[in-house]
């Protein structure tokens, strides 16, 4: 389908009005990879989606979800849909073997951070327990995941020594942690600010751009099935 | 017994080990009153439990709940434990016409805020709806109120009336607003942060942190109303 997106996607922003275009383009313009998050085993559907809200407020398209214990849910009153405009991957030890053909004993959080750091991301563990580095110090010189942890159990161990940082982020008071949501938004908010300060290339590629144009387009118009299907079968495609 | 403290304080702390009398100091030295929260009619517990949580977090003491359709309840898991360290002000008609002798068809939230800024408060309105100017451009020259809306109706009309600035957080995906409580902690977090890089005088006085002392370690020690009972007894009172 990528090949017949340079006939498709033009076919298709036919179809949306020159504002919700105009939405597209400048959200694209501050969506990035260069931060990722993932999260591991988390329990509660509420965070998850608040999690999912504040990466799309912050234009960090990848989400990973990481269930080893449990299913990703996600609260669509606390989410308000923002997960139909990101990117996000399941990692479970049956889509993990079927996809990669791995061990089906091999832990899904192993297989999800080894695939990040072989895509050149550093693993940044968020994580009272473990550090006194502050999230404040932390270079955003090379690429990013962000790890978070269950709300109970916290990260897991495989995942702390798959981590190539811990972070916290400075508390002064009696609790000994943010709620889980709120940790996120805290980093996201803080390392975004400093991507946008910087003069790094934390953008996407203009092909990256066209794919989550179509992406968009196509959970945003109504009947597309129909419509995609008219347009493969009536010849305007390539 | 705010004048018998000089007696009562040092006796109860005699009952607290060393290592929790220096973490009450320490949490002290980063309690603050120029900045304090308003959260008017919040209809989901684990929202307004996740700002309490965030407010002990960032030393942020005072938290004002309106109650006008809702009842203000606290999730403990989300919580912590981290109201018990704050201090707390509950806002309905009718412990409103109770204290201050108002006329009960009054409304709470105009009430507290009135309240607020006949104590020097300027009342910050957060709201992605009213306003472009961002956090960031927010002056914590003088005392802030920072108020918060329910989930689904936002800031009433009487509240915004009587606000003295609107901010918002600035957001670059689809989504409108961030959750609430994600809302609340990053506006905290930026505050918190420009007083603690400020030169200006945030700190409690000597006499709001023995009250604080007083309280903490009553909520601490393990059968305080005999320990009360005896002190008062025995003539150690004055």
């Amino acid at each position: 389908m990528v090949n017949n997106l340079a006939g498709f996607l033009p076919y298709l922003q036919g179809f949306l009005t020159p504002q919700r275009q105009e939405r597209f383009e400048s959200v694209l313009e501050h969506r990035t990879r260069h931060l990722c998050v993932v999260l591991e085993n988390l329990t509660k559907p509420h965070n998850t989606s608040a999690v999912l809200r504040s990466c799309d407020c912050f234009g960090v398209q990848n989400v990973h979800m990481v269930e080893r214990d449990c299913d990703s849910k996600v609260d669509k009153q606390i989410s308000l849909g923002s997960h139909k405009w990101l990117t996000t991957q399941i990692w479970n030890t049956e889509q993990a073997s079927a996809e990669n053909q791995v061990n089906i004993d091999e832990d899904p959080t192993v297989i999800c951070l080894s695939t990040l750091k072989s895509q050149g991301y550093c693993i940044v563990a968020a994580t009272p327990h473990e550090t006194q580095k502050s999230l404040y110090d932390l270079s955003i010189d090379t690429p990013i995941a962000l790890l978070f942890g269950s709300e109970k159990k916290g990260i897991s161990a495989p995942a702390l020594e798959l981590a190539d940082e811990c972070i916290t982020v400075p508390m002064y008071g009696f609790t000994e942690s943010f709620n889980l949501s709120v940790c996120a938004a805290l980093c996201l908010s803080e390392l975004v600010r400093q991507l946008h300060n910087s003069d790094m290339d934390w953008h996407l590629s203009e092909s990256e751009k066209d794919e989550l144009r179509l992406q968009w387009a196509k959970r945003t118009i109504p009947n597309i099935e129909a419509i995609e299907r008219r347009f493969y079968s009536t010849g305007f495609a390539e």
